[in-house]
């Protein structure tokens, strides 16, 4: 795909071919193995692709240099992630994977120097990882206010009482950070909530299962956690921000996270026309006629393109707009890719697996994993339905002060 | 769901309760455990379910009485495999199960007694299971004349050669049938195949592997094999009907076998419609305030309500004119179901998922199950798109000749 | 399209046939000019071709035989609506049309024998024309119990003042329904209003204007008025029904009518798959290339197909439920059809005006006028929002009680 | 809606609040009025509003200053152009409508001096008009090499027989581009046709009739001409380019004329979005339950509004494109604007319909106008169904190559 001064900056520029060929070489041959086959046992080989990463300068993009990263901002990182979004494997080799970026970002603003010193540190240098624990079985998860985890305050601790699941990634993290009710009383329910982080050593905490999600029940980084908080105990030096912060700290972790998603998935989506167009070319109907001979597959690519194009420049007007004026100015754009764009993902999938005929429902194409695994996007971070709602109401709050 | 007349016959009127109480007495509550476990470790539980459908008077609906089934009609029939295809193993514990019930319509037609009394009759009660090979790797399924599977002449023998796949439930059969070219010369190309039956015994005859499908590599009844043959000699006398007939024998096979499918599509739509209303009901936003008050849910409950409904009446009507007036007449109402209720049956389960959240994607509903293993009815018995061009194609003819 | 005994008594057998004939020699012809030209400057020759299908006893079908019709059953009329709906003027050379026959059939079931005799029967012999008065320029259409017009009693008189509009075909009618609060106190908004008959000639009665409907200001029958009420005195006697009984009338009143209006939409459709099939095979992109060629034109055509049928079958069957249960009993499937009906109407007319190219916006075929007066569909008698919502609810109801 | 430097410069930055508070206080008042009655009528209105656009130094934002225009660039005409499109008359007004900005912009290029003096001198200065002959009624207009009108060299003329439709603005018009046919024999088909001026009075033309479009027939700028040329003589200067060259000046002709409609459609759908919100904050289903709080009325506003704001960035950085690299570099980009905001623009319109219910039918608002008139933006320049295709052809291109 064309890119234009209208997407990139010259940083990118430059860095884009080189990311591209670092997929190209040590991604794209392995990728299937690893997340079809067990992730665990391929940790030694995904850690020396990071070290690789790091030797070629490309580990951490979104980090600042002094951190050890590449110091891009949120636009430039937006135009890496699409590239990265290629593989399953792209975000986590170069340790810019989801939900760990989001814990940096979180605890880089608002995390004290001590939780820094020993946490954030190495989880930027890519020693160890975490997770997020917000989402409870409990409650409908597009209402974040509505949750039944309490952190209780005794003495210098907290203790934690919950029950936790989606906690991505939980199955070898070395902390999360939790949402708990630490002023149930408050009147004003978007302060009632604080984030704290707990080591996942702590005896009151449990990872239950590894949920099984559309047929994978996962391990390690590939997987989403079921997880208890059972007379849980952290000082209470371990808040994040401060308290009743809580549902402020999840909106602004949410701000960036959702251009790494959608850019990501655009990745996926650049992926799957790809793929589709070389099924198309390659796969005849009879001989010398190939699928790409066919007007229906043609209006398919046609689509495609034209809404993965939408989606891009969205996107990453979206991440100029957030960088320019803030998270808050950008909101209404950001409910708006959020819908957008994982509407677009889901329907490109589809085509390219009809495309794919019956090879394009087996496990020999990535196109299962993404079908499987992305439809979550239109249900996490809120439900397409609410951000619509969101959007809607935004727009139309104008309207209701002048009649 | 309210039938009438126009849908019924006295005779599904006073099964159809039997059937729905046996299911959700018997299978409902092991459904889960089974299709996402181990499909061979419950074949004794399955077996003893099968021998209580066969005490209650309610096995092998399909068969004729002589053949130790009810005798019912292809329209009848249609009325019980809706209700069958609520749970996974509905048409399986009463031995209406695809791909055998396919194989016991055209061996009851077309096959030899020798055939029939060695294979069809323990088919028929239910002692062995079968499969079909037809589709191959390296062609496109949508056509069917494009095949590179051998059978060449030897004395009283075939010598089959080729590489099939999709050869659903290969694991655990006793047969196949299998889809060959025998006079590979022959100028009209409709009729070089022919249909062999192969005893899975046969050293010329290899299951390659279970083919992982969206996340299942499966075992047992509930897999699809890739499935080889080498020099894989049969007697000629296991020719099931005549030479060059293979792809006429094909057809006859496809005709009620959309029936099949439709019907048992549309049981999954009712079963998902209700999880869906169920969870409408239960999930609250807020405390008082649940999901089912939502307008854009409503949407969906109404939208998914009118098109199954749209549906049923659609496939039964073409079950009526195939009964009354035969296959050939009503090819274009069954080119019609096949695209469209495979459509309304993934959109069905597409909005249940998103009305249940995060628990949509796991595998702790039936949603998870149906929408992997379900997408192929987009793909299988002809892609919508080739469907659409026939019948298009039929819907033009008359006015061609007028221009 | 091939009808089977599921969709035809032997009745409309014999009688379908029979309008088919009269329609394609006596209307096709003509349609055009009169709708694109003048209705009123034509209305000698459409009361000639009124006489014609009186004296083949083709004329209102809908009516028992003893008021001058052919005496079917709404299931029967169904299918005639179909073939009526093909023409613009179908309906109304036969005298069904909408709004008449929905006064007729409220009229006959709820008028006094005075009104009968003064009013319904010149009517039914489509010597005169009448008019429903019920949506209010100031009040969403959706709600039909937010009303402002009164009928004040005084004396044996009503004193009526209000504003309605979509008062459809007053423009040369004899007397409209008038739909009015006549107890505006009662605790039940469903009860305050009243349906009154009031003849047109009356002084306190105004035909502001004629509506100009997507650019036709139209006129006589095919007009749309908007009328005002001025102290408009009528005699007591003029109720229809009793008092407060306006909206269970208003309710009787439209589920039949929801059938004539579904079945004339399915017309349309036919009718304008019929054009596009014509012009696909007629339009060619190069010599020897036609428009019905290209798999997306094949597209169309097969879904246009498999929804109008599908659409067929759901009208028919909730005829026959209606007949059977009566509307109350068939509440769900009235609206669903409702929202299914217009909405494939609106598809297929879109279908038609993309095949035909640049004709197809022209006033040359049919297609405007359609797609400009049937955009209607999906707004008059409900919005299919509200019958999304009304169904969803419906359905839903038995969840709620038992969670 | 809020632009950022992503969409605009700072010239646009500062005309832009001009042009909106133009058209609010001088069109908006007045369009409805015009549009729905007869254009003739208000020419002197018209007319006097283009030299207060002139006095204001709005007037031919196109042109260069030279030509008493604004100098801007195609991108920044795109931005005025939206706000332009937000009413019928804006284009209009300001001399910049279709089809006169294509015939300026082609005559700029390519049209002798004497031609330009002539002709294109008083267009520029808004004093005539122009119109445009390519399409004809016998041939597919998607298929741009398929004409039939001739012009037959003969000395130092040449004598144009033909029958052209879709000749917009015809009627009042000064002169036309015609194209045809002068090299027949020609092997390469896209090199048989020229572009030729024909002054309006020429005794061998005739504007047979506007064609009624959507229920209007027009008159003057607003109307669609079917027109003739029969032995119609003009001189050989009449030639715009050199001979054979029609085709690729068509092209030249439509690139930048995609953007122009695109962003007309734009302004379009950003009025009709405004409509739709202030008739859902005005309009109650009870009292004090305004439309806007139905959700399904805020997904229509928030899906409306995500494709809008997804068009406006396709369409702005296709103009960046062209002006960076020339169209013909951009052409992927401009078929694909020219399908994605056809579809949203009819889309929202439909909408902006359904909100407003009854009234959305009427021509009380301008979105009866735009439904109709509009119909035709899927259709003209080449069908959508055409640039899908074209596109996908374009996406395949290097995937043929590797295979």
């Amino acid at each position: 795909m064309s890119n234009s001064e209208f997407l990139t900056s010259s940083r990118t520029e430059e860095l884009l071919p080189k990311y591209r060929a670092f997929l190209k070489e040590h991604l794209y041959p392995i990728e299937k193995e690893i997340i079809y086959g067990s992730f665990k046992a391929h940790l030694p080989q995904l850690n020396s692709l990071r070290q690789l990463a790091k030797k070629e300068k490309l580990f951490a993009p979104h980090l600042s240099e002094s951190e050890g990263g590449l110091g891009l901002s949120l636009f430039e990182f937006a135009g890496i992630s699409e590239v990265l979004g290629s593989s399953p494997l792209g975000h986590y080799i170069f340790n810019c994977q989801a939900p760990d970026i989001g814990n940096m970002e979180l605890m880089h603003q608002f995390a004290s120097k001590e939780l820094k010193d020993q946490y954030l540190k190495p989880l930027q240098r890519g020693e160890i990882r975490s997770c997020f624990a917000m989402t409870e079985p409990e409650h409908a998860g597009s209402n974040p206010k509505h949750l039944s985890t309490l952190a209780i305050r005794d003495g210098d601790h907290y203790v934690i009482n919950g029950h936790k699941w989606f906690t991505s990634s939980a199955d070898g993290a070395s902390f999360t950070i939790v949402m708990a009710v630490t002023d149930p009383q408050n009147p004003n329910p978007y302060q009632r909530a604080s984030m704290i982080l707990v080591p996942l050593d702590n005896s009151g905490y449990k990872l239950i299962r590894n949920i099984p999600i559309m047929g994978d029940v996962g391990e390690d980084y590939m997987s989403h956690g079921e997880v208890s908080f059972t007379d849980c105990r952290v000082p209470v030096s371990n808040l994040i921000g401060y308290e009743g912060q809580g549902f402020v700290l999840a909106q602004e972790r949410l701000g960036p996270g959702r251009i790494h998603h959608c850019m990501r998935w655009i990745g996926i989506c650049e992926r799957a026309l790809d793929l589709m167009c070389k099924r198309a070319v390659y796969r005849e109907l009879d001989p010398g006629r190939p699928l790409a001979s066919q007007q229906t597959i043609q209006n398919w690519i046609a689509e495609c393109s034209a809404s993965i194009k939408a989606s891009r420049l969205m996107v990453m007007n979206t991440a100029y707009q957030i960088e320019k004026s803030g998270a808050k100015a950008a909101k209404e754009d950001i409910s708006t890719i959020k819908f957008f764009v994982s509407d677009v993902l889901m329907k490109v999938l589809d085509k390219a697996i009809q495309v794919h005929g019956g090879l394009g429902i087996t496990d020999d194409t990535l196109l299962s994993f993404w079908y499987r695994h992305e439809r979550g996007a239109r249900i996490y971070d809120g439900p397409d339905e609410v951000h619509k709602s969101v959007l809607a109401r935004s727009i139309l709050k104008p309207y209701m002060n002048h009649e």
